[in-house]
């Protein structure tokens, strides 16, 4: 059911032999997981909620860093498929009244079976256990009957303890609130995804802006889920955010305006069935009928090169085509924007042509007009491409890549892009006497108006950089005594650490380019040529 | 308890002569709300939750316009109180374990009394009913017992059908969650306030961050109360957004180092026991002994200077002293920023001497380090100065203000200020052909990478101002013949309806300068001096 359409869960890798090597490669490094959690608890990235209390499995706290980079990965979702696009970004409650989820299909839906074991008591994902275990895929419906009766063919027990197994039942993902204080009171949910709202408020969201048919509603905001098995730091959570958008279409229209912009943008594609990615236009997608739409083939471009523009390589991303049996039964197709880590393959973005199932359910369920009208007149309910970005996991897979320990520079750094990094520069004064340290902080507050800038204490240049380094900020301001003379300050890159001298008039619009523009390094402001005490 | 920081609740107005008049004028608009609420839901503004299904009371959803309008006002908020100091922002979830509500006071204490009638099984609030009919005052934790024995001294009935009232009882306003699937499961509440993890995470952003007191941390969220009469618009709602700030500081510190900067600000100040608003700066607050710190005067004036930016007029904030039977035990000092509106004096920011109380529980029920260590080595639990403000009830009091329904213009407008606008401008073509349309479209993309810029359809100029005015747009700019010719644009000034003309070149600037900058719009562009066909 709707579960699958973000099923937030990573895929396992059936690797092909690069893949293998990949993994393999990243995962050599035993304790990798254990350090980037420790980095990204030393400074201020994340950690668990509550930690000081008792906490609870799943839900994760995001510090001063974390933070910001969580807004800045939003910022620039929100930038490539709202505003680029001229879409509508709305806000919708956490919590929902049952009635949304009675039509939307969540309620009988929404659910994992589970198997208890009888001797010790620990809870185990039914489906999972019979793939294991007995190599049978138990597609998302199957019946818990049919699932208890492998158990028992293949005589599958407790994988921890080798007990028998209780019988499966359908466990509901959502977490109920009761609201009210008189009894009854009212039952209501906390969403299990953000984008129901995006079809329930369809119609006021139509009318207050009277868009035309293409258009999108779109979404950032937490969503909720009981999961049996919380893991893998941001990978697997309880409460996380998610950004996503439906876009309305009309499924007689086969063309998208702008799909010319990216209809030669080659795409990662792994058809169903295949081991292997193939490397194909948009264009081409859709003349080989592999999607239907161009504008389907247009959204699997941007949200790959999306991925890419965070720091992802290329050759580890992949838009895995959904088996027709993994995929809800609402879909007409599904492709997972994956990306390759330490874990094997994660999805980051599902991606699914969700149909009218949904408009069609709200409104059968409710009585309501939730169509659309065309130029001719003609009255349709739209159909739904749907793009849902897991924010958290976008954000772990990014830090994954972006983590580095050479022992070349002797310390732990993150090669984040200047545009999802949580401070684009930092300022340092050399020393805090002889009018540096005001003369900084005077570079900071200018350069504070448009970007988020760290600035640091004086001391060790050394050290400075280290920390900086270490948490991703793309380049270094020193000001220094030729600062006080020449008006000049020195800005070091992260990725080569190499300095040049930059006037301080010309520092922002250096920054924004480097920041925004992908100005090459080598281009900013002049080379060093004497040798500068620092 | 803690429940009285963030009352959230409009305080019943005791209403001097200036402020009775003041209110009258207001309300005697009777259909005043109701046209605002439609325009909010016509317009996308916001509107009930779930509005298609069943809705449940105290949900809203926001659309386009509320959700760019709530950004923006989160984004003012951000920029005055966290970017402007240089303190931290964080996230945390909005499930927290039961065990942080144990420490925290909120699972005995974040109570409402209330009380059922016997006949008509209405609910209602004990302490209201029992200030309405008896007027006599209940502090927050008077016992239940206490409450009844008022209540049958006084004869006090159901107000809805005269029926004998049952017996009081404290009901937690927290919402329950069950997590995991095993019995027993683990039991977590969704967070009353943002502020708890400001305090758990103290110590993980401490050592993260290094900062010196005082230093801010601070958060925007969501937060949920099962309130039992959720009424009046955005103003009592069971899920809301917060903006809190908890600032730590070392009480044996009466300076604070930008005090400066606003000392001679006037503030509003009502004190305990006075009808009357007292005009006073921050430093005779400091002199008079009305507020201990500096640091608190600073932040009381910083606050209503904030709220006064987004376009309520001084007259009409008052800072509020609470009683101190009203303010919550742990608080030396409180001062509610109220907004004078159509429901009387509302409060939008709660502000809180809390002392070392929250930290202390917190260490004393984990038994963590939950310090901070001043320059001489020694280490102290800081007291806490909390700023909370209502981000929804905020936007509801600015949009009350901003309403105008003039006969002169002869259309609803808003008068928002362009720093909380949805959108910053517009743009217009002129007409659809010859090249306008392209042009508009140009300009537009060229403003949007700065603001966010509507654009709509070519049509009736007077309908499109209309339509703009309605959601409150500041500024126009309108593509025209002339335009091609000279590269010049019309703009077009909301709250007098003045043009005057600008080089696309310099538009970008211009608009950065009337946004940002406040900006006289007679000093941008040129004069019209001939009539323009439009």
């Amino acid at each position: 059911m709707a579960k699958a359409a973000k099923t937030e869960k990573p895929k396992k890798a059936k690797p092909a032999a690069a893949e293998a090597a990949a993994v393999a490669a990243a995962t050599k490094d035993t304790d990798f997981f254990e350090r980037l959690m420790s980095l990204a608890k030393r400074r201020g990235f994340f950690y668990p909620a509550a930690e000081i209390h008792t906490p609870i499995a799943g839900f994760w706290s995001f510090g001063p860093l974390g933070a910001a980079m969580k807004r800045r990965l939003e910022g620039a979702w929100r930038d490539a498929f709202v505003k680029d696009e001229g879409y509508y970004e709305v806000e919708g409650s956490n919590i929902l009244p049952a009635s949304v989820f009675v039509a939307s299909g969540h309620l009988a839906g929404f659910t994992d079976p589970l198997v208890q074991c009888r001797r010790c008591h620990a809870m185990h994902r039914a489906d999972k256990l019979v793939e294991k275990a007995a190599e049978i895929f138990v597609p998302e419906r199957m019946p818990a009957g049919e699932v208890d009766r492998i158990i028992a063919d293949n005589n599958i027990k407790c994988p921890d303890c080798e007990g028998a197994l209780d019988k499966t039942r359908m466990f509901n993902m959502m977490f109920e609130v009761k609201i009210g204080a008189t009894e009854p009171r009212e039952t209501a949910y906390l969403r299990p995804e953000t984008c129901q709202i995006n079809f329930i408020d369809f119609a006021n969201v139509y009318r207050a802006m009277r868009p035309k048919l293409p258009f999108g509603i779109a979404q950032i905001g937490r969503s909720f889920r009981n999961e049996i098995s919380p893991r893998q730091g941001l990978l697997r959570q309880r409460e996380f955010t998610q950004a996503e958008m439906e876009v309305f279409f009309n499924p007689a229209e086969k063309a998208f305006a702008r799909f010319d912009e990216l209809k030669d943008y080659k795409l990662n594609v792994q058809r169903v069935g295949s081991e292997k990615v193939e490397h194909i236009t948009a264009a081409e997608l859709v003349k080989k009928g592999i999607v239907k739409y161009e504008l389907i083939a247009y959204y699997l471009a941007k949200i790959q090169r999306f991925v890419s523009s965070l720091g992802i390589p290329l050759e580890k991303i992949r838009l895995r085509e959904q088996d027709p049996k993994e995929r809800p039964f609402y879909a007409e197709s599904a492709f997972d924007c994956e990306v390759l880590t330490a874990f094997g393959w994660v999805e980051v973005a599902a991606n699914h042509y969700r149909t009218d199932y949904d408009l069609g359910a709200h409104a059968k369920a409710t009585g309501k007009d939730l169509t659309a009208m065309l130029d001719s007149g003609e009255k349709i309910t739209p159909h739904v491409w749907e793009i849902s970005e897991g924010i958290d996991r976008t954000m772990f897979c990014v830090l994954m890549q972006a983590y580095a320990d050479d022992n070349e520079r002797g310390w732990e750094w993150l090669r984040l892009e200047p545009k999802v990094a949580p401070y684009a520069a930092a300022v340092f004064p050399l020393v805090s006497k002889d009018g540096l340290d005001e003369k900084a902080r005077e570079v900071h507050a200018a350069l504070a108006k448009c970007f988020d800038v760290l600035f640091d204490k004086p001391g060790s240049i050394g050290k400075r950089y280290a920390r900086a380094d270490e948490i991703g900020v793309p380049f270094c301001v020193t000001i220094d005594y030729d600062t006080i003379e020449d008006g000049t300050v020195t800005i070091r890159d992260r990725d080569t650490a190499t300095q040049r001298r930059v006037k301080i008039d010309e520092l922002q619009t250096a920054l924004w380019n480097l920041v925004f523009c992908s100005a090459a390094f080598e281009k900013i402001g002049k080379e060093i040529t004497s040798k500068k005490k620092e």
